[in-house]
């Protein structure tokens, strides 16, 4: 009896999860450009909502019209009133809910000309309920109709952004369920020990409940605790790929930070000269390395100073040094081999050391004396020497980063679940913190303790967007362009 | 006997004509992104070629395949040695000849993500045999496999190209077989008059020959030389809406033709000052007037002068006013309404005169003077009054320019064959050019006849391109974007 009572408690929550978030009546039919806008042999523009199909039935007078779906048809396109045609396109019809917004979706794929993607545009909005999408719409359309969670649709807007390997990796697989598939399981777990618990506080004293049933709960939720913590105890790498890995070049002045950064960017992105503290400002470049992104900044170089400017750009260099991901020192070989105490403070042993202009070495000794007083005086484990200025190391210093880069992250990558997003963290500390709460939890207060198990899954709900998501949903979509 | 001959020898000349013109034999498969670069919703990739099937069986290891021809497909998108899931696609398979090259195709839409376009490039790119399209290749094959005809591929090029609605539906119609069907028609009865002349060559003495068979031919050809002759004479309009309407703006200097530029531009597109002789070069504004393409240009002032530059920029205004196709003169009501012998000069019947500074008029019998005079002094019928500073009257002047060029072009425009490139001006003034010179031989050159009816029908084969054609195809396919 226990049982079949908290299979049925399980369904319905699982229905009140989704009646919870009542679908919007949004009744116009929507339509954008969905891809990039601009001369090119194609253009596709997408129709969704109830009169997607009438369009093409006014728009195409095609003998027996457009009967199979999902199926390209090779048509004119006509305006709808004057019969005027437009354009010869591929049309496609996508009956709901097999359709990427679960609704009536219609793809014409016409020619990607600027006065023809007006027409065939102009055409629709003259069509009675049409209206063209906002921004994301038809991604907001389709978690409406559950076709996508939140977390779904977060990794399909992450993979329109990816602009590497590595970061469209991490975003498809978050597109395709990667966190939703855990996340849900997990939440239904803590529902089930939720029902479980009321069960107990509403037959507590009835003879029907079998012995050391909460026994068992305790367990669970100690089980489950301790998985999304480790899952917590990630170093953050999904969100460092996500967001970029910040890589902060520091040193004394006039070490060649901004030679380096420009010959990393390939191009004059910092200014270069032979006056120390030509930089102030924090210079960042966007880099590809081996299909991980990367941030690299130029920082202003560190020494005591009295100009004020100065002064202000080292606050900032120091700044970015600590909430950089990796540090790159640059020291110089053409000086007196000493180390200012101010930059020795940054040299930890996650900070990897370059000796800049090696052409400038007097002799092979002086360079090997500096990696011995490195040794004695410093931390830092890896040195390499180059020379910014002929480009000599430079490739042997980038294949060695990339290295560096796919010790750091691919095993964490390799990590089918990984949080990506601040929210996501955020969500799942509230759910441990109410999880431990539970567990802390005497004995009579069953009653609360039911209290926090709702707690819990309602946070990993929030993640998934079926709970209290109104107010996350307006800031998901506009990620999106017009036509997704 | 002889129409049995006849209809066997334009089937011969039907079938040399593709012969003529081999397809280059171009083994590899070739693939494009064939949407506009960018992030968008989606991004479309094409592949044409023999292999194009394979890479689709390669890349989605979709249970079944891709088995139904024209259908959307929802597939993950693999690397094909590697696996890797790269994206979600949807995959269409177009098999040939009923594809757009006339080869086996296939569509991908995926992400229009950066890193997604890149990584599906680059997985189609390690297929053996695969190459990426160059720019025009997709039409160039299309051509080759005689799906299209150079016309055609005009019309498809101009269609991309296309700013405004009068090209597009110029363009659309071209596209759609607009010109090569009278032009296929004109050229096949050429043939067949060729043909009996060649009969009449060859049996003339045979007592099978039927009597006035060449006065058919010579009354055949003439009826075609008036079409063709007729078709000629189209006040080049095809061409000037192709390449957009020109229209200059002249007159005496300061009389603000740059601020009346300037006010249709609705930026700052020309200089101006009160300091006459401001403008020297020609200054080109391209707009939109009621789907009409417009290049709208500024020139200098014209007035005696003795400045050198000055007197440059007044001989380029006149070789401007010679090749445009609409002439507005500014004259200014602010001065004291005598007109300039050298602006008088180019104020003709077909010059629509404004008088400007309006708000600067003293009062409206200076107005209404300044009319009597030019209607005296000049050919102009079209007077108006505005003033390009305040803006006042410049709404009507546009509504009244978008009437004087629909009264203009709309009743060419409607003429479904309409000309527009010169290089088919050029191929049918030869082929009348031809027609002429066998209709003015003597009846004893019969034999030389029969050459220049072949001529003639070799004119018309150039525009539509199975004859001699490979040096215009580089030209042509030039146009086109990567992709198509």
């Amino acid at each position: 009896m226990l049982r079949s009572f908290f299979l049925t408690t399980c369904k319905q929550y699982t229905q009140a999860r989704y009646l919870h978030h009542k679908v919007v009546t949004r009744p116009q039919t929507i339509y954008a450009l969905s891809s990039s806008p601009g001369k090119a042999g194609v253009a596709v523009v997408r129709i969704s909502g109830k009169s997607a199909k009438e369009a093409i039935n006014k728009m195409t007078l095609a003998p027996g019209g457009i009967t199979d779906p999902r199926k390209a048809y090779f048509r004119r396109i006509r305006h709808p009133f004057s019969g005027e045609v437009l354009d010869k396109a591929l049309v496609l019809w996508f009956p709901g809910p097999h359709s990427f917004t679960g609704e009536d979706s219609v793809e014409l794929q016409i020619h990607g000309g600027n006065a023809v993607v007006k027409s065939v545009l102009g055409a629709l909005h003259e069509m009675t309920d049409f209206r063209m999408a906002e921004q994301g719409e038809f991604a907001r359309r389709a978690f409406d109709n559950d076709k996508l969670d939140l977390t779904e649709l977060e990794g399909l807007a992450d993979l329109l952004n990816a602009e590497t390997e590595v970061q469209r990796r991490l975003a498809l697989r978050q597109a395709e369920g990667g966190l939703r598939v855990p996340y849900e399981n997990w939440r239904e777990k803590i529902v089930k020990c939720m029902a479980t618990t009321e069960a107990v506080i509403d037959f507590g004293e009835d003879e029907n409940i079998e012995e050391g049933v909460m026994d068992q709960v305790v367990a669970d939720v100690i089980e489950l605790r301790n998985l999304i913590a480790g899952h917590l105890d990630d170093s953050h790498v999904g969100e460092i790929v996500r967001n970029g890995i910040q890589v902060a070049i520091v040193g004394p002045p006039n070490a060649g930070k901004s030679t380096l950064l420009n010959r990393l960017a390939k191009r004059e992105a910092a200014i270069v000269s032979d006056i120390p503290g030509t930089t102030r400002d924090v210079v960042e470049v966007k880099l590809n390395l081996g299909g991980y992104p990367v941030v690299v900044c130029d920082t202003a170089g560190l020494r005591e100073s009295t100009d004020l400017i100065e002064l202000e750009g080292i606050k900032r260099a120091k700044s970015r040094i600590l909430s950089s991901d990796i540090k790159i020192c640059l020291l110089s070989l053409d000086g007196d081999a000493t180390i200012d105490p101010i930059v020795k403070d940054i040299i930890d042993k996650d900070t990897y050391v370059i000796l800049n202009k090696e052409d400038a070495a007097k002799n092979t000794k002086d360079i090997a004396n500096m990696v011995t007083r490195l040794e004695k005086e410093t931390s830092a484990k890896t040195v390499w020497t180059m020379s910014c200025t002929t480009g000599q190391g430079v490739d042997k210093f980038l294949t060695q980063m990339i290295n560096i880069l796919k010790n750091k992250f691919d095993s964490s990558i390799g990590n089918p679940v990984l949080i990506t997003q601040a929210r996501h963290r955020e969500h799942l500390e509230e759910c441990v913190a109410s999880l431990n709460t539970f567990l802390n939890m005497p004995d009579e207060d069953i009653v609360l303790s039911a209290e926090e198990l709702r707690q819990a899954a309602n946070a990993l709900g929030r993640i998934t967007g079926r709970v209290d998501v109104e107010d996350v949903l307006d800031v998901l979509f506009g990620q999106f362009c017009i036509g997704k």
